[in-house]
Parts: C-alpha cells; sequence; structure tokens
C-alpha cells in the first residue's frame, strides 16, 4: 500500500439494509476511506443488468453506517458503481468490494449474480474488486469468517500488482473460522440450474409460475470453487470478462470463413 | 441435419412485437418447427437477470406469427428460455436463436445484453445457440442483410459438431449485402462505456438522473469484432462462459496460498 488512504467503493445486491454489507464495512473499517453505494431494494439475480430508459434516483443515508458516506439507489449493482464513480467519488477508488452476499456466488453462479457483476462493472473500468459471498441465506447469518477473510484479501488486492481488469469471486463456507481449513485458488466449477416452475393459479383464474430451480454441478474434476467449499476451504476464483472462446476461434477462423454466401437473396 | 426436423427457440430482448424477432422467424422458417417464447415488453440491457421472488407470466399470442406458436413473458430473455424449455417444449429444443437485436452487441456489450444472455442461457442447458444483432437501433431498421446471415449461421450450428456449451455472437454492420465484405470469425474487442449521468430536478423539487453511455475501444489489436464491423465484415464470435482468468489462478495457486491468517480474529 502506498501512503495515500486508498479510497474503498462497497456495494452489494442484497440492498443497503443487509447485514452481509455492514459487515463488509466492518472488514474494511481499518483500510482505507471507505463510501456505501448500494440498492435501495433487494436485487439478487440481476445479473449485468443495466438501467435503460428509466430514471435513476441516488439519496443519502445517514443511519446505518456511523460515520461513513452512504448513498442508495434506485438501480442494479452495476448502476451503483457506475453513479458512484460519476456522481459521487468523480474518479476511480482504489478498490471495490461487493457483498457480502447472503448466499453462494460459486460456479455458473457468477453469471446470474448481482453482487459479482457490480464486481465485474468496476473490473471493466480498470478498477481492482472482489465479491464476497457466504452460504447461507439466512438473514442472521454469521459473517466472523468472512470478515477475516474479507480483510486480508482486501489487503492483499490493496497491495499487489494484479493485472488490470482482473477481479476475485470469493465464496466462503457457512462454518466457524477454527473450522476452516484454509483458502484455495480455484476455477469456476462447471455447473447449472435445473428449473422446475411452480404453476398456480390466481384468484382471477389466469395462471402463473414461480421459478423453483435445484443446483447441479457438472463438474468432477479437480480445482473448482464448488469442490473447495465442500471441503471446508474459501474459494479464491480470479475472474476475467474475456467471453471468447478461443480454441474455437481458431478452428472456424479456416473452416468458416469462405463458407458464407451473402449474394443468397432468396429471403 | 439429421432427418428428423430440428426444433428452434426463437427469442429476443426487445420484446416479442420488435420487427427484429420477426425478421429472425422469417430467416428460420425453412430450417425446422419454430417456437416463439419472448418477453413481452422491452427487456434491453437486462443483462444475465432472472426473476426470483415475483411469479411469471406466460400468455400464447396467435397474431404475430403466422401458423407459429409463440408465447409472451413477463419476465427477462433468461426467463424465457429456462420456461420454453421446462414448461412450453418439455424438452431441448435443437437451436436457440435470439434477436435479431436492434444495436449492437459487440465487446464488452455482451455482458450487458439481454439477447446474448438469453442465448448464452441455452448454451448452459447444453443447447447450441447464436445471438443475432444489427448495428441499428431503429424500429424500421433494414433485416436484409441479418436474414441471410441467420439463415446460413443456423444451418452451419445445427449441421455441425460443435463444442458443447458454446455459443455465438453475431453482429451485422447497418449495410446492405452488396456492400459487405464477408464474415469474420473474431474476439471480443477489449472496450467500456463511459457513462456520464444527466441530472435533472422533478417537479417537487428531487433529483434524478438518467444514464448516458459512449463507447470506448479500447482494443488496438487484430481480429476483434469492433474492427471487423469497421470494415463492413459481419462479426462472428464463439463465445464460452467460463470466467475463470486461468493466468492468474496459476500465479496465485502458489503465492497465496499459505498467505491466509485464520485465526486472525481482531474484528
Amino acid at each position: 500500500m502506498n501512503n495515500i488512504t486508498p479510497t474503498i467503493l462497497i456495494t452489494n445486491d442484497d440492498g443497503i439494509t443487509a447485514p452481509g454489507i455492514k459487515a463488509l464495512v466492518d472488514a474494511m473499517s481499518g483500510l482505507g476511506n471507505i463510501v456505501v453505494v448500494a440498492p435501495d431494494s433487494p436485487q439478487s439475480g440481476m445479473g449485468h443488468a443495466i438501467t435503460i430508459g428509466e430514471p435513476l434516483r441516488l439519496n443519502k443515508v445517514n443511519n446505518l453506517f456511523e460515520g461513513i458516506e452512504a448513498w442508495q439507489c434506485s438501480g442494479t449493482p452495476v448502476d451503483c458503481v457506475k453513479l458512484a464513480r460519476e456522481k459521487i467519488l468523480k474518479r476511480k477508488p482504489d478498490l471495490c468490494v461487493s457483498g457480502i452476499n447472503h448466499g453462494s456466488n460459486h460456479s455458473i453462479n457468477i453469471i446470474y449474480s448481482g453482487t459479482m457483476s457490480a464486481a465485474m462493472e468496476a473490473a471493466i473500468e480498470g478498477i481492482p474488486s472482489i465479491g464476497f459471498s457466504l452460504l447461507d441465506y439466512k438473514y442472521d447469518a454469521d459473517f466472523t469468517l468472512s470478515k477475516i477473510i474479507a480483510t486480508q484479501m482486501a489487503g492483499l488486492v490493496l497491495n499487489e500488482a494484479l493485472p488490470p481488469h482482473a477481479l476475485f469471486n470469493v465464496n466462503i463456507p457457512n462454518i466457524k473460522p477454527e473450522q476452516c481449513k484454509g483458502v484455495r485458488i480455484c476455477r469456476q466449477a462447471h455447473a447449472k440450474w435445473e428449473e422446475s416452475f411452480d404453476h398456480r393459479t390466481d384468484p382471477s383464474g389466469k395462471d402463473y409460475y414461480w421459478m423453483v430451480g435445484k443446483f447441479v454441478n457438472l463438474d468432477d474434476g479437480t480445482e473448482t470453487d464448488v469442490e473447495a467449499l465442500q471441503e471446508n476451504y474459501v474459494s479464491v476464483v480470479p475472474v476475467q470478462f474475456d467471453l471468447t472462446h478461443h480454441a474455437l476461434r481458431k478452428e472456424l477462423s479456416q473452416k468458416w470463413t469462405n463458407i458464407f454466401d451473402l449474394k443468397n437473396h432468396k429471403l
């Protein structure tokens, strides 16, 4: 860390009143100047959604985090990061941390997660960033281990020269610190959600559906985040956002380049 | 293609009444049995959002696509794919195509795009899939070149043995077929949006903000989708959804494994 006190942006997707973001503020308290900008309502599962075609509201919050500048925003977690940088900080913070999410964001969940999308938005901007998630959905979850990990991860990321635009997906098992075996640097497990839809009829006789998902791990390889968590390790996945399938690009560059017929006007 | 007629799921993020999805239905008409399941309202910028904590509505639409089964859904593009598979088709379709989006989804836009997230959701399910986007935001955009490309891309993807869970991001320049130089298999350009927020005051004196973005291409390398489109090529980016930063994982696996102190209970 250099001698200038770093500025740390904190956001989440469970909303500004969630205990998880309070735990993250506590964990960051000795590391820099903190500014909180978080959604005013729960935004779980919002992925990388941004608000287009609707105005955004941004209001100061004075009664949640003692002595810390905090704002609530009507938009998505990604909107919060964009607004924080542009309208509140007016420059890049030195670190962005998101969470601590109530519930896991390992494996494929990174794609659906508002927590991780906020961290990714910061990384797109070139801001070092970390998303934290605890494997406990409950409101009164125990963030003791999460806070220890968050403080140390943030310290590492502030101090080390990491590749630009990299970020981290950190998941914490729902155990006590003394039960935790350590931290493992992992890859994203290949997994998916198997949905069923609970089909109901409303009072006026119209159908509606509730989404009910069952997580399925399709990855029996080693070094995955799912495996680490099952073995009581904290999982740390270094993340990037180039979605190109480079091997397939290489293969198809030769195979497909002259295969298209643009003079085909049959349609 | 085998002898059984393939089933093709069509969705989008501009909503079921957008001309772009009609163009895609036209382009697929000779290739298989088509089922349309699309949002009942515009869902641009929804990324990989899913609907949690709210019920979903699904209603048949008989007057938009002659002779084709079509449904509108109250949820996001990703919800549409999940509901289509589980409640309408009750099996995996042979192909999922999404679009044709009114406006580009090249480079970093893939992450914000509902069109591409719908295609990605299908790929997570193991359904071959393609997202199509035309570089014209207008309602009355000219989809002539887009339709030619969509038909040929869909034919290729139906016929070739591609890696499981791969998908394609296809962007079409806003030109006539005779102006198009061909198709290039590309990588995702490194780019970002520079936001400014238009700050206004509502009639009751409260502040609100409109997001206004300016696209910035940060990538001067070759073989990017942005470069191809600038040179009047169609860009085809093969896409995958493993977000692991493998090089950084390798580096940190050694460096960080024993660096954490879980007995640090200062907090």
